[in-house]
């Protein structure tokens, strides 16, 4: 290991890398690289990099001279601690692009800039500024982090250290120049030491090379969990700014998670805590409503973990009971713990074990945490609260590699992640489109004609010219304005319905051609109900398509539902199926039933519009879509392309 | 002190009591009462209690010759630890009846059955088996605490002392048979060791109560904070089943707590960390949007609590910067942690002030912590969230009165809870009202009667009947079945609307007679929107006034908001801003104003429904009630009485 710009001063940051190699036992060479000194800390410093290290660790202001070092020292990798890259604006990017232009014509792969570094914990590799490190014997264990923020790989340590939770490699990639979040999950996928996978995000920065590591994992059996910030607005106004990236919608990226097969948590304590419960388990089965069974010895306790779950939509079930627990302060006070335990990992009737210690845990392990350290455990998810500080109960669970959650919010949280987590979707391919639209600025008519050649069905129409504005269509018809720029024609007066006969059309023709001289008639649809069908391509996750409730609802409630396109008709349906407004085309207090399937098959037609050569548009909407009894119709659409 | 079946076994639970309050230093006598034995731990032990004790724990079966032994020896209070009562259901629930009334008549206060005791800090006195008591020297503080379990209090007392929180008294108030939660807050609001009151509560047994004992904490300057189960109805589930009581609706205690002047929080741990922040402060001032001014040691650790401060709707503000938060490690990487921070607390901007702190919290606490002790602190809230396990930076910050906090979202939460919090509210009173119905089984024409009677505008109608089904009333009308059973009758097709004249209203009458001999006419009214204005006794909250989006968008998205009743029109136009739904009536995209004044006063007059003269109304419902331009009428309603 090179260290470039390595201190001699013990209080100074760039001191750091060496104590803590040294400090952690790291068995490999140190050679401090610091042209002001002839020893630094008692090791022989240089002024360049004397010979091919593994890899340099670079502190300096002027990180392109030490670029050039590594380039004629043949350092394979650099990880840049300096800042003041893509960090701080336009023209700090504009330096990155460079530096890492310059160091792939040199052969030298980039961490960073603006990474603390690297961890390795199995190796006793701590080359980081990361002053978690002050700490004595961090415990290794066998999962890895890979962090866009620094400063959270020192948290996850030392909170996981607390606990006796320990890690195997950490690693923060600062702004992701060159090695970035998907590329080292790919090679954690077939590192040996490490079993499950933690990411903390505040973007994705290379949507598609964090897709192939993710499917990597899973191939290797190694889940891969999430957190990531950016779920407010004002999350995402921070997130960007901190390391000079586009923020991607947060419905979007969940969407993308989910196909990605990576698990996402909400609370950043599930992070640390939820890898005992992943490590060597696949994706649970889709399509059935999870069950957990509960033991406890605290009904409030246990009362708290269930209440969230609940909230997530998550039954309790109890063997030979209908109550939702089991309760041993209550009904079965004579049964032991362990027994009990075992009891519900044998139980068919569940897919999942929730165990709740109250206060016996602080100081009388003996009574529950040594019964669930003992028992028999199989391929179910096993998780435990206990409700007192238990740091000691804590890391024997650790130990034992059972899940431990210090919150009832965070294991709650868990299971959430646990029973939504899929696995990696084969998004449905089909060969490149032709793309018939001949204009740069569409109007209503052209992005109809774009969906119709799609496959969705649309309504006839026609487009209409003083004086006569004939049509051929039957009556009752609608007239609208036809401009590319008005996206919301209603609420600017351009729109006429339910028109019954030539003199009502002529009469309200003249009205709109004061607004605008294209007009376009429409044929009258009516329906049992009303839908949106979206597309648009996000700039982080890629093409996605978007199904909600219809009219305003949709907006109102974000009532929607997001998937990255394409997406296949029974995709569709699910899509479908989690859209609460649809309620009334369900069936809802005995309305007749709308035809979901037909609306299913235009979703996912709209969703094809990501395999049009060259992916030429930007956003698509067919708003509303009327649902009827047989059968639906886009009646108002509008398409915004890419710039040329 | 008598310990009523006091243990000689150390290792039993009824022998914690004795020990406990030994071992943390009680200075007052400790008398065992065990027929069975001489002495019990080095203490001589009674068959009866000998004198007259401040406090008698009963720990024996026969709780009944136990409280007969308290009357005789002039015990003031007796905790019974003892369970079987009202937690076990019907039979239980007698034995305590009985219990309560024979202490009563003996002049003896109970706390439970079912409690784990109390415990008082600053007075050394243990009286509890809660094995979290085991530890040494629990630090004392001036938070109290009272509990529906008695599990919770180990878990607040170990995971507070873990960081150096300490308490006042702590009480797990069990069955609640005769002392319970609300009389038992009165009592800490005049108790000079207790500054803030925390609640833990699994349902609410006696609101008027409670409300009494907050409105006193409120008066003596004391914050109360409540968590509370029962979110989710598989929380409802559980909570009534562990102690024996009726579940409320959760968001009818949302607005009971709102109106007690209760604080509420989400996460557990935000009960346990949110005290300091609170403590000697009055609600923040209500109808301004709050503003957080943030400083940072570390972009992903702020970032993972603004993240949700924005999901809480809850903004951030920089001095002199439009940057949502003061980032040491970007702009302004020259400036003093203190100096910022003095800089934040000073900002007449902002209403509280979030200080976040990376891993120098761990090992370097003289870099931010210290310079956030050494801050002139204000009237303004200031909270502390640390990245790393830091216990000894979290109990320095604890020592100085400063709320940390160990997760962001329990950080986040504690801002919410804050800025949420009000000052009790005097519910607007008013006259007894005289009950004009004159039917246990209302139908639709005899609740829109009494609503009219309340100052509910109502749609005109006519109650006809066959063979002319006369009415008197301008076309077009609609003709509805008017069944007091019949709560949806559009579900059944029992309404028909736009009749236009009398040959269609005899051709629809004679096929709705069919269904129903009774039926009504009313005058079609039409408007901007639709709403539902709703009232209902919750069992535990008490009355309840609700209003909501119309048409089935309450019930879909719950798009609606409760208050206790009476409410005055000024709170009925707040709770009406609230509702999503009504956006369509606030002018959203251009579309004409719907009078929310006038529903605003038939919120108001359906809320006094709960003034009638011995509240004969267990619910009703307009729905829909139709929103003018000016005005609104209800056209639908429903009202069911209490049984005699």
């Amino acid at each position: 290991m090179a260290l470039v710009g390595a201190s001699g001063d013990e209080s100074k940051n760039t001191a750091r890398p060496q104590r803590y190699l040294q400090k952690h036992g790291y068995a490999g060479k140190i050679i401090p690289v610091n042209a002001a000194r002839q020893e630094v800390l008692g090791l022989p410093a240089f002024r360049n990099i004397p010979e091919p290290v593994d890899h340099a660790f670079i502190m300096v202001d002027d990180v392109e001279s030490a670029i050039e070092d590594c380039g004629r020292a043949g350092v394979p990798v650099a990880s840049v601690f300096t800042d003041g890259f893509a960090d701080v604006g336009s023209q700090g990017m504009e330096r990155q692009q460079k530096l890492t232009a310059r160091a792939k014509a040199l052969g030298v792969r980039l961490l960073g800039p603006n990474s603390m570094g690297m961890i390795n914990l199995p190796g006793r590799c701590a080359l980081t500024v990361n002053a978690v490190l002050e700490m004595d014997a961090p415990p290794a264990g066998t999962t890895s982090i890979v962090s866009q923020s620094g400063t959270m790989l020192g948290t996850v340590l030392s909170r996981g250290a607390a606990r006796g939770l320990g890690f195997a490699k950490m690693v923060s990639v600062g702004n992701e120049s060159d090695l970035g979040v998907g590329e080292i999950v790919e090679l954690l996928a077939s590192d040996p030491e490490t079993k499950t996978i933690l990411l903390f995000l505040e973007t994705v920065r290379d949507a598609e090379r964090l897709a192939r590591g993710a499917r990597a994992a899973h191939a290797a059996g190694k889940p891969v969990v999430a957190y990531k910030l950016g779920r407010s607005s004002l999350g995402e106004r921070l997130a960007p700014a901190h390391t000079g990236a586009l923020a991607g919608e947060d419905a979007a990226l969940d969407a993308y998670f989910r196909d990605c097969g990576i698990a996402r948590v909400d609370l950043l304590e599930t992070l640390i805590e939820i890898g005992p419960m992943l490590a060597g388990r696949k994706p649970p089965p889709a399509g059935r409503s999870p069950r957990v069974s509960v033991v406890t010895t605290t009904g409030g306790g246990a009362a708290s973990v269930v209440d969230r779950l609940g909230l997530a939509g998550i039954e309790t079930v109890a063997p030979g009971s209908d109550a939702p627990i089991v309760d041993l302060t209550m009904g079965r006070k004579s049964a032991g713990y362990g027994a009990v335990v075992q009891e519900l990992l044998d139980f068919p009737g569940n897919d999942a074990v929730l165990a709740v210690v109250g206060s016996s845990a602080q100081f009388h392990p003996q009574l529950a945490v040594e019964p669930i350290l003992k028992s028999r455990r199989g391929a179910k998810p096993l998780a435990v609260f206990m409700t007192p500080h238990a740091e000691k109960s804590l890391a024997l669970l650790a130990q034992a590699g059972i899940a431990a959650f210090r919150t009832p919010e965070a294991c709650a949280d868990a299971f959430r992640a646990y029973f939504g987590w899929r696995a990696p979707r084969l998004a449905p391919g089909g060969e490149a489109l032709p793309f018939v639209l001949k204009t740069r600025e569409p109007t209503e008519a052209d992005a109809l004609a774009l969906f119709a050649s799609m496959g969705v069905p649309v309504v006839e129409s026609a487009v209409v010219r003083a004086p006569d504005f004939a049509h051929g269509l039957p009556y009752p018809v609608a007239l609208k304005i036809l401009d590319a720029e008005v996206a919301h024609k209603s609420d600017v007066g351009g729109v006429a319905l339910g028109i019954r006969s030539r003199e009502e059309l002529l009469d309200r023709a003249k009205f709109l051609s004061e607004k605008s001289e294209s007009l376009i008639v429409q044929r009258m649809e009516t329906g049992l109900g009303e839908a949106i069908v979206g597309y648009r391509e996000d700039p982080v996750a890629g093409p996605l398509v978007l199904v909600g409730a219809g009219g305003i609802l949709a907006e109102l409630y974000n009532d929607v539902v997001l998937r990255l396109a394409p997406v296949s008709e029974a995709e569709a349906l699910e899509m479908i199926a989690a859209v609460k407004g649809f309620a009334v085309l369900r069936g809802y207090r005995g309305r007749p039933r709308g035809d979901l399937k037909a609306l299913a098959q235009a979703v996912a037609a709209m969703s094809r519009l990501c395999l049009l050569k060259g992916r030429p548009v930007r956003e698509a909407e067919a708003n509303p879509v009327i649902v009827k009894a047989q059968g639906c119709v886009a009646v108002d659409g509008l398409a915004v392309l890419k710039e040329a």
